[in-house]
């Protein structure tokens, strides 16, 4: 059993007030669950049902047995998956470094779905690093957390001044842009940054103008744009099979 | 304004039942109203605001105008958009062709904003026909509908038999599998079918068995699947750049 003030609580992490502010952030279901078990992120609390908390073995586990009636009204999920998790948001203490690497850049993406998708797709394609502008979709938002399939356990996304980042990095800075050389012309370097602008907007004038390289995925018919984890899977695909 | 009998009708299109069984669908925004206005659908009627509807020229148009707050209580977008017509579902005489084009497959792609990114991607790379499976999302769910950001216009889009339509055309039947060739080292034919599967259970077996050609987008991370929208431009972009 959950009390009132716990139950209302979780429900108030639907809320941006809530989950921008809190410590913790919250996950669920039992695949993402195993994956943050493997991993060495700090589980505050576990509300599980009685048949996720039966098959666990590690003792140190702080989980609350909850009744299914109950997963349904804590969930933000269509049907509550039997477990739900309060994690502590990890604190990165080693700066980010930048030479060496490919670096995925979100210029305000918004739409929670699509920056979950990104993270997924980066994981898959090996990009480990993730700067957000400060006006993107949150991490932490549960959307996003849902919708990044745990990778968000193994790609480092941080909400940071991408303009000055990029300025003092000093590397190849590619944008895509609706106008620019095709994609399939083009050579990435294996480090850089790729930017990827917001969804009806696109990338601020003053980070293109800090672009070296604008690159375009070839349009053949008639649809305005992209989805923006569309492109960003396009573009990731093409950086490692050249 | 709009009278509680059809208020309550327009709003009843959130329900499955209603926008499944009724021979009219929705569309909402003036963004997508522009790209009918200029196509062949027949628009049964409109409801605007009157910024909106004093922009219109047609004077054949069934606008009823409407204040905001009532489009706030109609629209099923985050805010009203000026906007919501009801069209009728189109009746497409001319049978499907196969023989020469590329049509893309979904086997099971259910969740709608996937299916309609799925369809605005088939539009940027010019994959004008899809086929989907009877248990996929319908095209005129709304959220579909606006997902595919206009390309439902352009993109033919058919529930059907697939798997008696691809035997039926002996052509090559691609597969999107997590075992299979390397998409970078496999050459796609100008016509032919690309199946795309279910977002957690993949290709069904009984068309697996009917791919004669399993590919694979190469992983370099960890991420356990790509979201099928992603795939599917992946490797849209890969048939066209090769």
């Amino acid at each position: 059993m959950i009390n009132k003030n716990e139950l209302k609580y979780i429900q108030s992490f639907v809320h941006k007030k809530q989950w921008a502010q809190e410590s913790v952030f919250m996950v669920e279901g039992p695949k993402l669950m195993a994956e943050l078990l493997g991993s060495d992120w700090i589980i505050e609390k576990i509300y599980a049902n009685v048949a996720w908390a039966d098959k666990q073995t590690d003792p140190s586990l702080n989980i609350q047995i909850v009744e299914d009636f109950e997963l349904e009204k804590m969930t933000q999920l269509q049907k509550p998956n039997q477990v739900i998790a309060l994690v502590e948001k990890k604190l990165y203490m080693k700066p980010l470094e930048f030479k060496g690497k490919f670096t995925l850049v979100l210029d305000g993406v918004q739409d929670p779905g699509n920056m979950g998708t990104i993270i997924r797709t980066a994981d898959w394609f090996g990009c480990s690093q993730i700067i957000i502008s400060e006006d993107s979709a949150n991490l932490y938002n549960p959307k996003v957390i849902q919708s990044t399939m745990g990778s968000f356990l193994r790609v480092r996304v941080a909400s940071m001044d991408i303009a000055t980042v990029m300025a003092e990095a000093n590397l190849p800075i590619y944008g895509a842009l609706l106008a620019g050389s095709s994609l399939y012309e083009t050579k990435l370097t294996s480090d850089g940054f790729l930017v990827i602008g917001n969804e009806s907007k696109g990338i601020r004038p003053e980070i293109i103008s800090m672009v070296t390289q604008a690159i375009s995925i070839p349009k053949f018919g008639a649809a305005e744009s992209l989805n923006a984890a569309v492109a960003t899977g396009i573009i990731l695909s093409h950086w490692k099979s050249q």
